[in-house]
């Protein structure tokens, strides 16, 4: 790790993008109620509210914008009773990141030509936040300098199928903790992914970025015209009384595209500072169970209520006061809510989703 | 099956004996909720109430007793109905089998000299009730007729340390039904009950039991005689208003020790009936799985909000409204009660018991 490098708080902007539904962590995450809103992992703050407070060290607060599901608002004003309403975007409708990127964007254009944003997920779990926070403000240092798109790049470990794959060249002169990017691909399949492994050179897409607004909207006039011609006609209606319903009729005509797809496979400018700040984007229990505090047989338990004997590698989570008493079992994800059980295999866990189409098929949707 | 033999009814008495106490069935079953007091296998019928219709349908509802502990009493009388107060005898403590068979037999002598009585769990389940009845019928007939001791024998499948063994000889001429039973063994180890099935003319105690109540006591009176002397002392109280007081002091007292270990191993007078009523005496949840109804993967599920994907061979068993998803398991026994939650392999259920001193140190007995 290099020095730090000078970065203006005053030109920079955070926006944390709340608006996904995820039921990876379901019984306990539901669709009106996802992770980012959880302490999946007890630590007293939960995702978002540990992301906000981690960007609040080093960003002026009202420079720190959440954007979110309109459904979500109210979630999101309870648990960042900090943040000011303005600083709460609300989307009328789920259109991916691209759209959401855009509009925050374009909102931010209008008010500072020279804004630097810092794009996070609200629902990442790092480690080592003092790493984090230098790589954020070399990131900044970087991109105020240069119209550039720069992604923090995380070590690959294994073959994954559900990241982006980032092959980085060269440092770059007078920034060495930045490396210029040849290719951007997102998830490639697993034995491409095992292929890139191999060949050396990769990291991983954290899903954090930084750029100039300018920047990122020249990225997207230039690979998403359509999105960003939606977004740009109406650029004097942000900020202002009329910009909800003018909204709504953009997002009703919007392409629904992630930003990785919608620019960082095309674009030539794109630049990545390798991070390693023991990043965990949380994707399933599964992943969680890697940072849980584990008892003597491996065994992630949150509660007093539960009682395991010869059982391991278990995740067994309860959010109800009922006595657990687990025996002889291995390797189960068991999570109890009020409403809501799940005993599953670890090795079946990617399927949880398929399982879901049975609930909603048997149950309609008031369980997901 | 040869023809029922004439018997008579007025003579003819049944205790239920419905006192244990049984947690195999935790987290349904509990202390002071016995399983006799359940209906595990969701007949519409709780164990004792089946086994009490079982009995009316061939003997007078007022020459069948049940005999509980004074916890038990409300539930019995809440279960049962139609049982008169008197019909329903109260132990002040629990003191096995032997006590409690002592008991009513000392209460009924005093009624009736030729009361000729079936003793009977309460938590039994027979598959074939038709059979299971004439099976009784011919046993009073006999028991009638001679001083023995007679007890309806189950074919025995498999070595297992948990029944008594009895290995039996002739039929009886004129009643060609009963054997003379040669050794009663009870619950021999693993390696001696496998010895046992090996030389062949075993069957299992099913622990249903008839004979006259002389009978019972001249036995009791030669192998047991301090408890016989206990009841027989106070023989002239029972059944009168100071019955109460005298039981509680005779049960302080009393040893307690099971009817098997007291009398049927030592006495010389024991023969048997050869049962094939299927019969199940609810040992475990592994044992009710077999009379569960199961669905295509052999998952014994009573409720519709359990949805179960690529599991087999479980008991999935829910007492509260709450929805399950189970994937990717097999063999496990999850039951769900409003306050407790268990899940256990099939090849631990044996270790429950160790695992409920845990639940005693950790949470004292309030769910056990």
């Amino acid at each position: 790790m290099k020095n730090t490098k000078p970065y203006q708080p005053s030109h920079s902007y955070v926006v944390i993008l709340a608006g996904g539904e995820d039921n990876n962590f379901w019984p306990i995450s539901r669709s009106n109620y996802p992770k980012q809103f959880l302490d999946i992992l007890n630590t007293g703050e939960t995702l978002i509210q540990a992301t906000l407070r981690r960007f609040q060290e080093f960003i002026p607060t009202e420079n720190i914008y959440v954007i979110t599901l309109e459904d979500y608002i109210p979630i999101v004003t309870e648990q960042l009773p900090k943040l000011a309403q303005e600083n709460i975007i609300s989307e009328p409708e789920r259109k991916n990141t691209a759209a959401s990127i855009t509009y925050i964007s374009s909102k931010l254009n209008q008010l500072d030509k020279d804004a630097n944003l810092i794009v996070a997920p609200a629902d990442h779990i790092i480690g080592d936040e003092k790493t984090f926070q230098d790589n954020c403000k070399n990131g900044l240092h970087f991109t105020a300098k240069y119209d550039v798109l720069l992604t923090l790049g995380i070590e690959a470990t294994h073959p994954d199928s559900k990241y982006g794959y980032i092959h980085f060249g060269h440092e770059i002169v007078g920034d060495e903790d930045v490396l210029e990017v040849y290719q951007f691909i997102e998830k490639p399949d697993v034995d491409t992914s095992r292929m890139f492994l191999e060949a050396g050179n990769i990291l991983w897409n954290s899903g954090v970025f930084i750029w100039k607004v300018s920047a990122l909207l020249q990225a997207m006039a230039e690979f998403q015209p359509s999105i960003f011609q939606l977004f740009d006609k109406v650029k004097r209606s942000l900020n202002t009384s009329i910009e909800r319903s003018v909204i709504k009729q953009v997002y009703q005509k919007c392409a629904s595209i992630s930003i990785e797809y919608a620019i960082m496979e095309y674009a030539r400018n794109v630049y990545v500072i390798p991070s390693n700040f023991k990043w965990n984007d949380l994707g399933t229990w599964t992943h969680a169970y890697e940072r849980f505090q584990k008892d003597s047989l491996s065994n992630a338990m949150n509660d007093s209520n539960i009682i395991a004997k010869d059982s391991s590698n278990c995740v067994i989570q309860s959010h109800d006061k009922k006595l657990f008493v687990i025996g002889g079992v291995h390797d189960l994800i068991i999570v109890n809510t009020p409403d809501a059980l799940m005993v599953c295999h670890k090795n079946k866990e990617s399927e949880v989703k398929e399982y879901f189409n049975a609930v909603k098929q048997e149950k309609g949707n008031s369980y997901l």
